[in-house]
């Protein structure tokens, strides 16, 4: 069994994979040594730990997963299932590359696109010769609403509604059509030029905003929960 | 000859219109009661006057305007050529208002959609019957750069560019792809339904950052630099 860690700016995830099959997973908002702690100790029979952080993870957490486990901590030089053709790996986010690689395995040979709508919208692309090309980063929901609010002086912070037509007819109404309407319409144009430039593309979206994309999207898409813990886990299972 | 004021937040703009034609225009930064006087006084034939302010207009000027010129401040209860459906007449910004009269006017009858770029991308459509029916609003370019650097941990600011190809290979140019790409789409999407919903509708662009847009619109559009002062300018002849 594998212990799959990714810890965000938000939430921290912690999962147990047995092989490739996700048994457990759980979420913090802000995990500590007794979390994971309690947490393993129901699986007595994970061998290896894999760590994506975006924060400064504690010491404590580090030198548990160190001593009671296989521990890997990803980084840009850690060996991958995928070839990594981005200019600056250093920079690239851990969840973008982790998703990359999970899109990789799900699409069996043909190109996959990875879309995570979380706090930020990120496309990110593996062709058939499993090469990770890149992608791109736009705001996602809740950031374009609080854009709105926090660098101008009048509009209001509107929250995410699944009810917007087209023409608002108050403010509350004009902001729910211009971002909920133009971040589908954005993730919809996205998909057909990628399908135009790669035939057979998969897509599948992930991420904690994509509830309000998935019926909205034209094209056949596979939602999968768990995009970033699944490209880990294989990450790790490559590194045996 | 007619005196407009169109104060916004980071510009205030004067322009002097002889009947419908713009004869002059002016920006400034932080406008003052003497840049008025000096700007006005190479115009002695002008009569009357609007303003449309977002702003708390310093006493000075409203005083010198009421005693110089036939003048009205532009508020939700002001005479307009076109009837108000919007459902919080309040709240409406009077930017969008004046841009609804403008492209009214210039449709000539037919419905008009106004597309207004600047710090955010306003939609706002005119029927045939001269109605305003309201619109939508998101983020603009710049807002949609600065929430990803402001409200995320690593994504810096990155700046307007116009080559931005779809698969950004580094955190620079995914971001532009992100947001370049993501706003061109939705504002092509959005024309694509309102021109679907209104048959034989006009489309007209204006603000100051839809110069990174009009030569990525698929449809035929009309490219107006100003919008806004065309329709106050409209609205000061209304209530002549």
């Amino acid at each position: 069994m594998q212990l799959i860690l990714d810890f965000g700016n938000t939430f921290q995830k912690c999962a147990v994979f047995d092989r490739e099959n996700m048994i457990s997973d759980i979420k913090f908002e802000k995990i500590s040594l007794n979390d994971i702690v309690d947490y393993t100790n129901s699986f007595p029979n994970i061998k290896s730990c894999i760590l994506s952080s975006v924060m400064n993870t504690p010491e404590d957490i580090i030198d548990y997963l160190n001593h009671k486990f296989d521990f890997i901590e990803l980084n840009s030089k850690s060996l991958i299932p995928i070839t990594n053709k981005y200019s600056t790996p250093d920079t690239l986010g851990k969840d973008r590359l982790a998703a990359a690689v999970a899109v990789c395995k799900l699409a069996k040979g043909k190109a996959a696109l990875s879309i995570d709508i979380g706090t930020a919208i990120k496309f990110d692309l593996v062709n058939s010769d499993k090469e990770y090309l890149g992608g791109s980063i736009s705001p996602g929901l809740f950031l374009r609403f609080k854009s709105l609010h926090t660098f101008t002086a009048k509009l209001p912070l509107v929250d995410y509604n699944n009810l917007h037509s087209l023409i608002g007819t108050d403010t509350q109404t004009s902001i729910l059509s211009g971002v909920m309407n133009g971040a589908i319409a954005e993730v919809n144009a996205f998909i057909e030029i990628y399908k135009s430039q790669y035939e057979g593309i998969l897509i599948f979206i992930t991420g904690g905003e994509s509830i309000y994309f998935v019926n909205h999207i034209k094209s056949k898409i596979f939602a999968v929960s768990n995009l970033v813990l699944i490209g880990l886990n294989e990450i790790l299972l490559f590194n045996e």
